[in-house]
């Protein structure tokens, strides 16, 4: 079978026509548009939890403003007192900032991309990351001719999500932690989900310890919504003003309606209480997706989560990531094959990610039951003696 | 006098506190954060033009919708209705896109910033422009080590803005757009005022003639506001799959509720009547700010615009940018000095832009009396009769 693509043309059991050569991108464009699919794919927050009413009020608050900010041009580095605010709580968590050392980017991605700029410049350049680490970043790291490697201290810059990791969901414990921070190499810290540990337990960030080298990357992305595109960068100090450049240079500001609304946001509403309730949200639906799994495939190796969207899974034989994918979108459910994670690409050990951010509860024993019906269908061919006595297959 | 620096340790007349060693980019942002200043720099569009009960309408509509995707993740390329209605309002002015064809972007700026990573890839690449340009565009090529040189047939690619031009607010003649295009060179072609042509008569994109090597970059910055973030770049087709994934690496998508609200604006107003009436607002500021000037600096040579949002001045004699700056900002007064839009970066001839489309109206006279009086203290000393006898002055 050639690598990346569907061998076999099928029908459109699910609704959906599955082509030969389809890629996993083509897969997951077609079961995104399918009306009644279960999207385990994807790690998209849920939208019952986007404070819709708030940012009603927020919006009308913004616009009442004489002049507008929020919709006129703004400076580069973004809006002064979402700067503050920010600092403010990057300073409670030991990080040693002010306003001033901040800017506001169009989002996460575009912070960890300006980092990029600076610590992939020579081509070949080693970023130490985990086996497995977010998809966007590894596209970006290679979009620069970097090569995604171990993280050792022959690295240029490591890229790690230390409070909780994505795909797996997991912290960095305390002898993790200093190991890297003893390898003395420049850090790009993403902190996506540190809000969103189960146990409220936010870490102090790496950025707190080594400030010179660490590039802090925090995101509303998962707390608050992700349109909005208000994410934010705290390059060294002596990299700051050549950041706020490429920041400028990249799309000259982040959006001013999104930073004047998550500023408005911040100063009108309990944002501590909107984590907490987060926290029970989301670790709720880790849990009953956990047991779904257990009760269904037993055979699959799972590890509770920290936090985060996300299960990172290991089925319990060996299977082909793009038959399973299009097995699985045939049957109206979608999940991230293992290999899109994988800093060396591979599909093997055969792994595979499923959000429980985005579906409803009550989907759960649904979706579960299409992708054991999935995996009975291709993954349990070999070995033959488990594919017949597999117990939720 | 050394260059880009204020030679003179200053009072603070006008509320501010002018020092030695200060920048352009450091006076701007203190006459930015002055009371009362009148800004004639910037280019900004006016805040009474944004269309706020209609913004607050489809604010409240695309909030509504099943699942809220404005404030979701979305595709990279764009909101589909979006970009069918790109591809519509495009194909009616010749060119032959669908919607498929379109990327929507973080603003205009990414646009131009994704064509440059394609054709600024090589150091010292020479990138045709005119004597003056888009300050923000030239950086970016300077950012990609590429030269900002005189158009020719020896260019890696042309920036242009072809229908209103930044900083003249003049378009190009036929005989101008046949010369650029049989150079047969790569053009990124900005139409950021194409929309705000006096006129009315919206040219034809070069686009349309040359689809193949041209790099179309369209905003709603000028025409609904800046703040909402959203432009849009169409690549020639055998680019467009790359120039995807760089807009992917570098920030996942544009604003989800910025595209969402531009939709369903356009879907719900008459944007035409708008683009009428926005004509009729700025062409008035035109004329009555280039009238004004007239009477009180009459020896200051300037040409009409058709269209966009600043006059570009040739004052009547040599005068030093960075004093006059000083002086004005003192006098709280703003203005853009030419040498930022120069390719070579050079302040000889003495020029200035200045932006009628922030400023009352009603400001204009004091404006320019502020302008004049600043002129008088620093810029007529050289040759001192005329500063003797200027009229104005």
């Amino acid at each position: 079978m050639r690598s990346g693509t569907v061998r076999a043309r099928r029908g459109c059991p699910g609704g959906i026509h599955i082509e030969d050569g389809m890629t996993f991108d083509e897969l997951k464009r077609r079961a995104a548009a399918m009306p009644g699919v279960i999207p385990f794919g994807g790690g998209l927050p849920s939208p019952l939890q986007f404070p819709r009413a708030a940012l009603q009020d927020s919006f009308a608050r913004v616009l009442a403003e004489p002049g507008a900010p929020a919709l006129q041009y703004g400076w580069p580095e973004g809006f002064e007192t979402l700067r503050e605010r920010l600092a403010d709580d990057m300073r409670r968590r030991g990080v040693p900032v002010e306003a001033g050392d901040l800017i506001v980017t169009s989002g996460a991605q575009q912070a960890i991309a300006i980092a990029a700029d600076f610590l992939c410049a020579r081509t070949g350049a080693e970023v130490g990351v985990e086996a497995e680490s977010y998809p966007a970043a590894l596209a970006l790291f290679r979009a620069h001719d970097a090569v995604p490697s171990p993280i050792s201290d022959t690295n240029s810059a490591c890229y790690v999500m230390p409070a909780v990791d994505n795909p797996h969901g997991r912290g960095l414990d305390g002898e993790g932690r200093r190991r890297l921070l003893e390898l003395s190499r420049p850090i790009i810290e993403d902190d996506a989900y540190a809000d969103l540990r189960f146990d409220g337990a936010t870490p102090r960030p790496l950025a707190a310890e080594a400030p010179e080298r660490v590039w802090y990357v925090g995101t509303f992305s998962k707390t608050l919504c992700p349109g909005l595109r208000v994410g934010w960068l705290v390059p060294p100090r002596q990299h700051l003003e050549a950041a706020r450049r490429l920041k400028q240079d990249g799309d000259l500001q982040a959006s001013g309606l999104g930073q004047a609304m998550v500023a408005d946001y911040l100063q009108h509403n309990d944002f501590g209480a909107r984590l907490r309730a987060l926290r029970v949200f989301y670790a709720r639906r880790a849990e009953r997706l956990a047991t779904e799994l257990a009760r269904q495939l037993p055979g699959w190796q799972l590890t509770a989560p920290d936090g985060g969207f996300s299960l990172w899974l290991l089925p319990d034989a060996p299977f082909d990531e793009l038959e399973l994918l299009a097995a699985a979108v045939e049957r109206a459910v979608t999940f991230d094959p293992g290999s899109s994670f994988r800093r060396d690409r591979a599909p093997y050990p055969g792994a595979l990610r499923l959000s429980y951010s985005l579906v409803d509860e009550t989907l759960f024993e649904e979706g579960v039951a299409r992708l054991a019906s999935a995996w009975q269908s291709v993954g349990h061919r070999r070995p033959a003696v488990s594919a017949q006595t597999g117990a939720g297959a």
